[in-house]
């Protein structure tokens, strides 16, 4: 099945303790898209610049991704400054140069309008309420966002994750919106707020999902995959949507949803973040074979399977 | 197969979420103790004063300890105090009273002298490594450190990791000890200072078991644990003492090593430090039933098993 994602696509600036690198492509939809392009059809709405040129677009189309939605607005693009010098697990922003995406309104062109998966990537909540409003065939959407949508358009979000299947969201963030430093306890009141399934994503630690009652009929347990321990991180910039897009990729590739599907979803959300760390930008995750990522998917497994 | 472990006991003041208690049996080699007495036969050596009376001895026998190791001497007991109002993760200690530990020498009855399985708790290095040196028959041994030691008694707690086969310590120690940021790289950076083993233990989100190449014929791949998502924490202290007495105890009552008694021994950690926290002090951990912990054991698994 197609999955829609919305979202920024992004050049980025990023310092590592493995080096620096300048207008790298990046943004949430591209990381999500390339993820997901592995498992499913993807079509992404996003807005760029001029400085968007075709070589950039390349890299989404060569993986077979739809960039039809993708709109070319007067102006630059999107960039982002941040490094990752002294932590790892956490960007510094240098700078954010909204430039064209201040002003997006995204625009789903007709023929995504029959789109059943869609990702609601982390945009402004009124935006993300909106699209998915316009799309009727939806069948699961999942949703994204962070700290500062939390703080600044609190009733919005509210809106917004009413119409959200499945929020993927962190740890910090998980409990900054419940207002609540329990991670299990956060969950439960992110998941009384709409959502289905809330997966709560830890850094190299993994991620855990959380089920409302009776959600998918997969019973109200956890569950949690590992993240691989990895010696050399060398950007972690977009890890958190390439989990994203490897979650809805696998999930939107099988013919329904239950209990299995979603905790290998979630072993497959963690296998792609895995790689998208292990090069600047999006490299690793435009060069990818299937068979290297069922291979990790078996690494992920044996990492925390018992006989 | 018995176990001896030598450390602390203590009478702990603790504030949490959950409320305050005044003069909890506590110590690291009470919590560890009580924790493998579920699994195999446990010895103690430890020391405590007068105001050690016979009821908080009887927690331990009453679970089967052999508490003939434990010195009486003249002042009081090692009194801790601390509160985790603002993060249950971490403990902000308001006060440590060592009184008879502060010249604790351990002392190894004769009757322990044939143990195979010893725990070198969170005590002076120097002390650790002359335990070590006097017990010809052990087969495989355990510790434990904290920061304080990295920091001020570097050059002891080297030699003292030269003895020990398997390490238990947390991320932060773990990154300190190997003044390295990586986890995986600090990993490989301690085990090049003497264990087979090393369990890094990441308190809610579970422990990585790595491996020294060849170590106990069980391959170089490292192996995670969950933590289970638990709701209320009423008291984290002794969580990861209590780990590492299900986790020791748990491979002292099997008839080898293998790479499965390892991963099982890793799961079983984290069941015990998931009962610990449930009460204050070691309340939970003193009636608990094996068919409590298998039941937790399974609920263990079933949060990370893929079929």
């Amino acid at each position: 099945m197609s999955i829609l994602v919305v979202g920024s696509v992004a050049f980025d600036d990023v310092a590592t303790p493995s080096g620096r690198r300048e207008k790298l492509l990046g943004g949430a939809a591209t990381y999500f898209a390339l993820a997901a392009s592995y498992f499913t059809d993807v079509r992404v709405v996003a807005v760029v610049g001029e400085d968007f040129a075709a070589p950039h677009e390349c890299v989404l189309k060569k993986r077979g991704v739809d960039t039809c939605g993708i709109e070319h607005a007067k102006g630059k693009t999107f960039r982002w400054g941040g490094q990752y010098l002294d932590n790892l697990n956490e960007a510094k922003t240098d700078f954010t140069d909204l430039n064209v995406f201040e002003n997006f309104t995204p625009r789903i062109p007709a023929e995504y309008k029959s789109s059943e998966f869609l990702f609601l990537a982390n945009i402004h909540p009124t935006l993300q309420a909106q699209v998915r409003r316009e799309l009727s065939a939806v069948k699961l959407t999942g949703g994204d966002t962070m700290n500062y949508w939390i703080r600044s358009t609190p009733d919005e979000l509210r809106d917004t994750l009413r119409l959200v299947d499945l929020l993927t969201i962190n740890d910090t963030e998980a409990k900054m919106l419940a207002n609540e430093s329990n991670l299990p306890r956060a969950a439960r009141k992110v998941l009384a707020m709409g959502p289905q399934a809330l997966v709560i994503k830890h850094g190299e630690y993994g991620a855990t999902i959380f089920f409302r009652h009776g959600a998918f009929g997969v019973g109200r347990h956890p569950f949690r995959a590992p993240a691989l321990p990895i010696e050399e991180v060398k950007d972690p910039t977009g890890a958190g949507d390439s989990f994203a897009g490897g979650f809805m990729g696998y999930i939107a590739s099988q013919p329904g949803i239950n209990r299995e599907v979603i905790k290998r979803a979630l072993f497959y959300g963690g296998v792609m973040g895995s790689f998208a760390v292990e090069e600047f930008g999006t490299e690793r995750l435009q060069s990818l074979s299937r068979e290297e990522i069922d291979a990790r998917f078996q690494v992920f497994r044996e990492l925390t399977h018992l006989e």
